[in-house]
């Protein structure tokens, strides 16, 4: 009998790390509550035309494809089969796959209940995706994401709104992070002005690395890249930003001034610090210009959530798109949003040993039992403790002292409640507080008001 | 363009949907706890080996499976290929397949974690599971099962605590239940003592059928089966056993005098009922001799809810298993469960209209925009709004009136707030409650103090 397991990149969740997660997802959820979203779910199986094509070449070989059910060869040629071609054979023999992101399957679900859907449309949805992705530490094939957009408007104040949430939940948290923002239109201008509009991300990237390597290293590596010196000379000024948001802004109107796009991607970033200047925020706001996360994709506002504590990557990143659900011909739905790492949230919240008193509650109270006879008498008595809301269990028989006792130490159950014949004849309950092992005598009602 | 579609048998949920299915297992999720019940999550994916041959040949048909990645055909012979045969291929091109049950990954969950887990172990487990079933009306290929199970404990008591579950989450939802028991015990005796040990479900089938046909077309359909005379002669009182619990418990006791194993059945509902009547139930708890669920698997108690007020199935179902476990490897783990079906919880909630209201709330309070101006004013008012806890939302542009209100009427929001240069100046909201139409001018506090 071989030991049972589970797939390589995949987790058991065991009782403590769902109540950490669900206080993590409860959290996240309350915000979302607050601000006006909404929640959706959508299948954990999509149609892989729905999915293929949407993650680049090497997205479609990671992602899960299910074998169809029934004759899997059916329609296949023997001479395709003899090809043992596997992305080919998997294009006829499978019509569906794992979810692999939620903004995809958000983009169909937009499309295919355009018509009964309210825009602009706040939506949240927490679920798991897969990924045939290489397991690594701290890298899983099943996860969840979390992901909260707004589609169907233009307006600024969505992104205003997005900084307020994130500053909300990690306050929530008890987390101390610093809110990354950068713009898609100041990264082009950039580009525009020096000539160069295909070495953004090797302009970041060099950029990045300012404080480690030095200017002069950054210069070098720039030139190593193939920037002309002119461009590397008018890059300067942006290389060597620095200051408060205010003092980088009016640098940036000074250099992009010949750049539309540059200018327009600078007055987005203004208008939105101005803005979230009137709510009472707590996060640091940092103007990053090295924040270049899904160039592919944004097309206005760029963020990226670090926590000031840990050592981690970033714990939540997000942006704003334009044209989510051209792919799938309704063209127009420009939206902003963004994605929790929640994964990376538990890590953070484990380090810092964040997770608030009560939010991990399990059972309050455990009765011993040690019959027949004080089952009876208990029956009734601990409806009446659970009516009042106290998580109560009876020890479902009555074995020894020292079992029961041991049940109650490994499930970390804080009070024992003792009744034998005793305190049956007294119409008192022996409370045992686990962690000091103090006991008294108690009434039904004194017991309720200890909770 | 194709219209964006999913997968046959799968489902989108609304936010609509998603608010009533989150109060279902929001619900169900509180009293577990009450009761000690702790939840885990498994991955959607187990390794085949762990599914195949658990829910017999159909089952395994029925599972969804995942083609490898990478080379699919690694390991496969050209001669096996060309054999076409599905199943075969599957076995070498698949290694991993979804779940297709909760309780199979539960009972891996069990064995893999023995040493973490203090037993008896509580268990509850809400995560959806996915078959290739032929869709049809109220059967989908993916659904959510929630389950609950107290495994490594013989006790009783264990059963009287889940007929108060399902009490008390009946109870909450306000849905009037009965909930049916019977004993596999009874059942086995009940061959027993006719010596037709394998037409039991043929005789529990007839049974059920007296109050539609009469008892001579229930002993003709028996004698239809190859019932001997005799045997439909010991039959007659327990087909027409009748009155309440006890009375149908005394005349078993009568009938099955000569059954061990009947009389142990017995027993067990006799104690089972006893302890109960010392809780405060308010279902009808009904013994049922035709509750004949899950006879390859339930070894003593089985359970059956039925709501009193909407024709449907069961609407949970349940029962006490022996060696759960055994298959991978770990004798004598025994256990008892059950299953709400939240399906079907949804549609009796929806038929009867059952949702408190408060339970499905979304945004609160909607605020006009008129433009960056009242913006500057609203966005520090709308924090202290939302830090008292009203789900507020501020429409995102300064769009037409009608489109802000067209806004708050689709989503259902019930109150809009009217801040212009008059509200302004005089530090009023104009609070607009859009059932009524009535207008009214209010201080902060004091639309703080209306929610």
């Amino acid at each position: 009998m071989q030991k049972p397991s589970i797939p390589k990149g995949t987790r058991d969740f065991s009782p403590e790390e769902m109540a950490k997660r669900n206080y993590i997802f409860s959290t996240i959820r309350e915000v979302f509550h607050l601000y006006g979203f909404q929640q959706i779910e959508t299948p954990a199986m999509e149609n892989l035309s729905t999915l293929m094509g949407k993650y680049g070449e090497e997205g479609d070989k990671l992602l899960f494809k299910i074998l169809n059910s029934g004759d899997c060869f059916a329609g296949i040629s023997d001479e395709e089969l003899r090809e043992k071609n596997p992305l080919r054979f998997a294009a006829k023999a499978c019509e569906k796959g794992l979810r692999y992101d939620l903004t995809v399957p958000f983009a169909r679900f937009v499309v295919q209940h355009r018509n009964e859907i309210s825009f602009p449309f706040k939506r949240y949805q927490i679920q798991p995706v897969w990924r045939a992705d290489r397991p690594q530490k701290g890298r899983y094939r099943e996860f969840y994401q979390c992901d909260g957009d707004v589609v169907g408007s233009d307006s600024l104040i969505n992104e205003v709104e997005l900084i307020q949430i994130m500053d909300e939940v990690f306050h929530r948290f008890g987390i101390r992070v610093r809110i990354k923002m950068n713009n898609r239109k100041i990264l082009s201008g950039i580009a525009e002005i020096i000539g160069e509009a295909d070495k953004i991300v090797d302009i970041t990237v060099a950029i990045d690395k300012l404080d480690k390597i030095g200017l002069e290293n950054v210069n070098e590596e720039l030139r190593s890249k193939g920037l002309p010196e002119e461009a590397i000379e008018r890059l300067q000024p942006i290389i060597l930003l620095q200051g408060s948001n205010e003092e980088k802004i009016a640098t940036l109107r000074n250099v992009l001034a010949a750049s539309e796009t540059g200018l327009k991607g600078v007055d987005e970033l203004d208008f939105i610090l101005e803005r979230i200047s009137h709510t009472p925020i707590r996060a640091e706001l940092e103007l990053d210009l090295t924040l270049a996360r899904g160039l592919n994709y944004y097309t206005g506002a760029i963020f990226e959530v670090k926590a000031l504590d840990v050592q981690i990557g970033s714990i939540t990143g997000g942006g704003r798109y334009d044209n989510l659900t051209g792919v799938f011909g309704m063209e127009g739905v420009s939206g902003v949003g963004f994605s929790f790492g929640a994964d990376r949230i538990f890590d953070v919240l484990n380090q810092l040993d964040l997770y608030p008193e009560g939010s991990l509650k399990g059972t309050q109270l455990l009765f011993v039992n040690f019959g027949r006879t004080e089952e009876t008498y208990l029956l009734p008595l601990i409806a009446k403790v659970r009516q009042a809301g106290i998580r109560t269990e009876l020890y479902p028989e009555a074995a020894k002292m020292k079992k029961q006792m041991g049940y109650a130490d490994a499930k970390k159950i804080p009070f024992v409640a003792i009744v034998g014949e005793n305190e049956i004849t007294a119409g008192k309950i022996n409370l045992k507080n686990m962690l000091t092992g103090e006991q008294e005598l108690v009434s039904l009602e004194e017991l309720i008001d200890r909770f």
